[in-house]
């Protein structure tokens, strides 16, 4: 099924991109002087295929799970707190709950990979086990389990956008998942793990540099192949980054829009447009996250964030804030008027 | 009554800041992981004395005056522009009216010096006089019209309350307002118009020399002094700069908050500031303008903005965007759980 929807990512609609340029340059203020909004919306009618869409409905999936890794002591919560706040999100009184416009946002909480039963209908469970192996130990899943949960993130993808969204968010809530995102990275930039780890939710600076080593370690034992991304997020990965890559090629085979979160969606952009390239196309970023990895991953990405407000939370906190944006964009060319409607292109 | 306004102005209150940090530090993320959403947060409450503000209503008051300085050249645009831009902003049906949220946001159109008879009951009439005197040549105003013009601002400020908007956010329409506006801040930091003259509304690169030559002009002609702002407002400013100017005091004496747009607001609310140094803590910057002289005037002012779209529009465009951000940041605290509540707390 992944291949399948891999195959079914076209390339942007460059004819409706045109007419849509040429009314953004039509629109009465001077050309250009609304920045990235124009090339948002220019964007924006590429995927979708219309000349002036409307992004009033968003959903915002949040992938959940364990990581074994945390075992090592990577992380500065306790594991537990991934059930805890898996229960929360569903009731939208955590940040991206918080963050979300109540009034256009749904949020899909799913369990893909949580360490605990957990019975509770706000939860969508597609559990693909208890958490994944210790990263620093052996392989996190098998090479079938990541794909496994890319397929069930192409699946919740198709399924908000059947109930309504017309543009998608990423999140993620996962403690210790910083680690196997800096693995990833250092893993398809060849950075050090000594130059890109980071506190991720307040991990002690004095205690970086073992988190490095762990990740070090976890490289040197999987020794995954650069060139497959399967064989990294299997060895190095987590379910939640597989699942949330899903959600990001499930947006790009349906032509509708995926805001990428902070630095651990980032990642699983990367992994994404490493399965097919044109999933880029489909993707924006949202916010510079202050997590030190971040900005080498937005980089290697190639997509600028646009929000900078120094956030590192996660859940999806920061695509939440973007779908804002967005909307404006499309604001932007269905309310404003062209010079020649206005008459002053006659002046 | 400025003098009285200014007086009005108190410093923010430390108490409930205080409170509000508590109660932020103890919702369910990692402290410090929403960034600036915090900090927005308590010095919202700081700003109204609330506990947990709610900013549901917004007004973008839009300032809207002549500058005679376009005699000169040194705007692409005619000046009748302005009158055409002025009608237009108050049907919604430019920038600011599409990005701003039309379910949230009011927008106040003001002729505060539109080089035209205007009588359409949609724009508030202010006029105070026929567009400013041309500044290469002689002074913009009297400085009683500067002061008239400020009170203006600060009545409007005063009605957008009352009308119920919880944050304000200021605007301008102005053919020609980035030479007056770069001219002040080259008085106010000492900087050569050569080195901080922009294209404003897409004014061709290779004439940038002869508009700084102009802004150079205007302040050897009129020799205003750097310490006292109404003299720079009067000799070198504008209609609409010191309008903005105005709706930041009242917004400040009043304890309401208010969001600075791009280039042109920002010179208001330096002005404003020198006034005043007590208006600074009411104030937010939305985007990081376009505009050549943005970057130092947002330095100089100390405030740094969090959205980063390289737009340059004006009108009060991007503080529309920033309500958005506002608002999110009041609802992470009114409608995220602590620790305590969650029960995380005692794992």
């Amino acid at each position: 099924m992944l291949y399948e929807k891999l195959k079914q990512i076209k390339s942007l609609e460059k004819e409706v991109m045109e007419a849509a340029k040429e009314r953004v340059d039509q629109l009465i203020k001077p050309q250009g002087s609304l920045g990235k909004l124009e090339e948002i919306a220019i964007k924006l009618s590429g995927i979708t295929g219309e000349s002036i869409p409307i992004l009033d409905k968003h959903a915002i999936i949040v992938m959940c799970a364990d990581h074994g890794v945390c075992d090592e002591g990577i992380a500065s919560a306790p594991q537990v707190v991934t059930l805890l706040q898996t229960l929360n999100i569903s009731k939208r009184i955590t940040g991206v709950g918080a963050l979300a416009d109540p009034s256009k946002t749904k949020i899909y909480t799913v369990d893909i990979g949580v360490n605990a039963e957990i019975e509770d209908p706000a939860i969508i469970s597609r559990k693909v086990m208890m958490g994944t192996g210790n990263i620093s130990r052996g392989p996190a899943m098998t090479r079938i389990d990541a794909i496994k949960a890319i397929e069930i993130g192409i699946e919740m993808a198709e399924l908000a956008i059947k109930e309504g969204a017309k543009v998608l968010g990423t999140g993620e809530m996962g403690i210790g998942n910083t680690t196997p995102s800096t693995a990833i990275l250092s893993v398809l930039t060849g950075a050090s793990p000594y130059e890109i780890t980071g506190v991720g939710a307040n991990y002690p600076v004095e205690k970086l540099n073992y988190k490095a080593s762990v990740i070090e370690r976890a490289i040197k034992i999987n020794a995954p192949n650069a060139n497959d991304p399967l064989d990294i997020l299997s060895k190095i990965g987590g379910l939640d980054i597989a699942g949330m890559a899903g959600v990001m090629i499930g947006g790009a085979a349906n032509r509708v829009p995926v805001v990428v979160d902070g630095f651990i969606s980032t990642i699983s952009a990367l992994v994404a447009c490493a399965l097919d390239e044109g999933v880029k196309s489909y993707l924006f970023a949202s916010h510079a996250s202050h997590e030190k990895g971040a900005k080498m991953a937005s980089k290697t990405l190639g997509l600028e964030p646009f929000l900078n407000l120094e956030m590192r939370l996660g859940e999806g906190s920061g695509a939440a804030l973007a779908f804002n944006i967005l909307e404006a964009a499309c604001r932007m060319n269905s309310d404003m008027i062209t010079f020649e409607e206005s008459g002053i292109g006659v002046v």
